[in-house]
């Protein structure tokens, strides 16, 4: 007892420097939820060989209850979400921009935030995407839309925005949902009746509701070819989300939702392959010594069975103030002014974006434009007591891969938390035959955008070369082309274009 | 035999791809010369385990006929050599430059020349430093002076230069050195008579000659803080030059050359251990796949017993257009009207420099104020027909350390050709404890410049955390601090400054 005790105090010390975080931004979240789900897991672990996790994404009967069609009359009307223009927004813009809000949930009051962009360029042949950021707890508004691949920026007065020449809607019309409920402008009215089941599975069946109303809402989107994208935590909500439709369609028959493919970047896969994934990388970019990395080799087996010497070992080094998202990126410093300014320089790059953004949009002109709660204090990351999620994804990614889906992964290599080497240890996992081995890809401007290999069932793994957990802010240009390949299906150019 | 034969043609084939470049850049030349030592090291390997190599640096008396004070009189004066203006200079060059020959063999005609820029900061109180580039074969003034660490950069016009305001004459008086003779201005008028010898051992002996010479040109720096820093092969040269400087002051008392350090960047340090890190780097960059991976792993033991099939495996993956010495720096491209162009934007680096330099250096009237010969056919690199070098310089360097010498190495950590990790592998084999453990350290903007750690004797290891092999090109503003420490005897900051 007096064991636990002292180990339960050495873990708050341990953990301190990341859980003491006042700034909930997304390169804090998941982070802190690694963190604490393993120390979760590592005070709950068993006394001996406990019996294996069983897949909770594996029963198809367990989401019978889910509607398949939503019964009218349907709440909000595409004319009413549509946004008449964004507060600040430059001059000719030359798409339709909708927002508002879905109620997933009466009872419980859950209403989920969502942000349409439709491309400028013949929208109605393109392709329907959904974005979803991580966290849990992030906000696909604040980073997927206004910081990766959405169609704007905030600049640094936080009033107005400026074009983003990469955003994805060039090649689609693009969904940013802010899931679950409690993140961003989505919101519980009645929070306290259902905190206890906030995790994977209802984040998942949320969204698969949101889908079939707004669907309601946007009825020439029905049918189109449809494709789940996104990052990060987004490594669980896209494979389950995905599930969820596959089961529904297969219960139902004829498709409602035209599922094509998956594509996600910088995947939070598995807990044990990440937290592997993640000392590794970090020692063979020569931000650990050789000596913790011993230390860490000669204690981890990265499973259930590794002990308190293990958490030591893993916690010996010091990483100084890097952005652990992407190891060679500037970082925003805090002037004794209050302000905020970038380390460093590079070209497109602010790393201290998040504060213009939530400035921005907690500026009640910006609210009323979207259609959001007036007065809600948005934030870009909320903590959720988020208490639900498998151990490893894989299996429910292998499915989809079986059942003929498009399943595309891609990781930024400069990112430690969910890392190259990670996500290669869960592609490893998937056991699939090599059937196009790891080659370079090109950008049209002849630079190798990274690196991709192509398994049996189409399965893909790509890198982004220079590319931190953001891929789309770090390399715009390298992610639009990677994309463009995706929604193809096809392997990015292998040669320097002519 | 008919098995060599094949051997010998699947090798030519196989090097194909590095053997037929046309651009001698430094970017290629190591690689070459490295990839020739492997292929001999090959085939001519011991059928069992053969004799080990004895460290021909070990002996002090093989060097005892090097002259100690050079008889006068002497040809050549600092007057002559100073230089009035380079062509296309900017305007208000606060400090002296020099120029010109040093005569190191009057039997085979030997001529060293030598770039030397004074600090505008009071010139008489700063150390003397010596830069030596690597290849074998690369030339100081192209690319150490023209491109890295000098004062000058050639603009894209490649008539006109700019002032490199992290220069490192900000700090210390540097000559920048082109060694051996055949490199660059440098020359051998009596070649013919001397290629056989054409190597490490001479390299080191010319270039000491030329120090004692240079020093009675310039007498006030008789005496001066004396540093040699230098990077890629100057792994070899920088520690080898200490070494007979080391030797020649005890072998005749009082030091004429007073050597209190040498500061070498991402060196060629050992042929195995280089070899090693150069693939391990690679696939932990995501470069390499898993599968090349293994194939490495399961042939190769970096060792003399390699055979053919590590070769092959070494030689299976397909690295793409991308600088192998800065995995994530934009590359130059040609296009089809011969001019050159940058793939993509990085703040204050051109990856096409090295034509304008050329161009510049063989501009009759830079020759000219350079008081170089005339006419000279200047390269960036130059195939020397190199000879002589040991398999590691490890041993070398362990006695400079026991020796009290000040000895830090340093890595560009997107470097892959001396990689971090292989440079890491030979400070484990100096076999020293650790006295200060892995730490980040900090710039004055309040970025992590890099990682380092100490050893007894003062031995140090810094990292500059994204920067190439060239790391004053890569990170200017890092190396200057780095730099800075070094010369002060101290470590870089290990915190944000206040």
């Amino acid at each position: 007892m007096r064991n636990t005790i002292a180990f339960s105090l050495t873990l708050v010390v341990l953990l301190g420097a990341s859980l003491t975080a006042t700034d909930a931004s997304q390169e804090e979240q998941l982070r802190k939820f690694i963190e604490a789900k393993a120390a979760k897991r590592f005070t709950n672990r068993p006394s001996a060989n406990g019996p294996e996790e069983t897949d909770p994404w594996a029963d198809p009967s367990s989401f019978s209850d889910l509607p398949t069609r939503c019964q009218g009359p349907f709440e909000g009307s595409k004319a009413a979400d549509k946004i008449v223009a964004l507060p600040g927004q430059p001059p000719r813009v030359n798409f339709d921009q909708y927002s508002g809000y879905v109620t997933v949930s009466k009872e419980f009051g859950r209403e989920l935030f969502y942000y349409f962009v439709e491309s400028p360029y013949d929208a109605p042949s393109k392709p329907l995407l959904l974005w979803l950021n991580g966290g849990p707890g992030c906000s696909s508004l604040g980073y997927g839309a206004m910081k990766e691949l959405g169609p704007f920026r905030v600049n640094l007065d936080g009033k107005t925005l400026s074009r983003n020449k990469h955003a994805w809607n060039n090649l689609a019309n693009v969904i940013f949902l802010e899931s679950p409920a409690g993140v961003g402008f989505s919101y519980a009215s009645n929070n306290s009746n259902n905190n206890n089941n906030v995790g994977d599975r209802r984040t998942a069946e949320d969204a698969f509701v949101f889908l079939q109303k707004w669907l309601e809402r946007f009825p020439e989107y029905k049918g189109r070819d449809f494709y789940i994208a996104g990052e990060s935590y987004g490594g669980h909500y896209v494979p389950q989300l995905a599930t969820v439709i596959k089961f529904m369609n297969e219960l139902h028959g004829t498709p409602f939702i035209n599922l094509r493919g998956i594509f996600v970047g910088n995947p939070y896969l598995d807990d044990y392959k990440n937290g592997k994934g993640f000392v590794e990388f970090l020692w063979n970019h020569g931000v650990f010594s050789d000596e913790v990395w011993a230390g860490i080799l000669a204690n981890c087996t990265f499973s259930p069975s590794d002990d308190w010497q293990c958490f030591v070992a893993t916690h010996a080094s010091q990483k100084g103030n890097i952005d652990l998202y992407n190891i060679y990126a500037p970082i925003c410093l805090q002037s004794y002014y209050g302000t905020y300014h970038s380390s460093s320089y590079l070209a497109g790059y602010d790393p201290c974006i998040d504060h213009y953004t939530e400035t921005y949009l907690n500026n009640l002109e910006v609210q009323a434009a979207l259609h959001a709660r007036i007065n809600t204090s948005w934030s870009g990351c909320t903590d959720l007591g988020y208490n639900d999620g498998p151990v490893s994804v894989v299996p429910t990614i292998k499915k989809l891969v079986e059942h003929g889906l498009s399943v595309w992964l891609y990781s930024g290599d400069m990112d430690s938390v969910c890392s190259i080497t990670a996500t290669r240890y869960s592609v490893k996992d998937l056991n699939l035959p090599i059937t196009k081995p790891w080659d370079p890809w090109y950008t049209p401007d002849s630079e190798v955008g990274g690196y991709v290999q192509q398994y049996e069932g189409g399965f893909t793994f790509a890198s982004v070369r220079g590319a931190g957990h953001l891929v789309p802010s770090y390399q715009p240009k390298r992610a639009l082309v990677l994309l463009y390949s995706f929604l193809k299906g096809m392997l990015p150019p292998a040669d320097i274009p002519n």
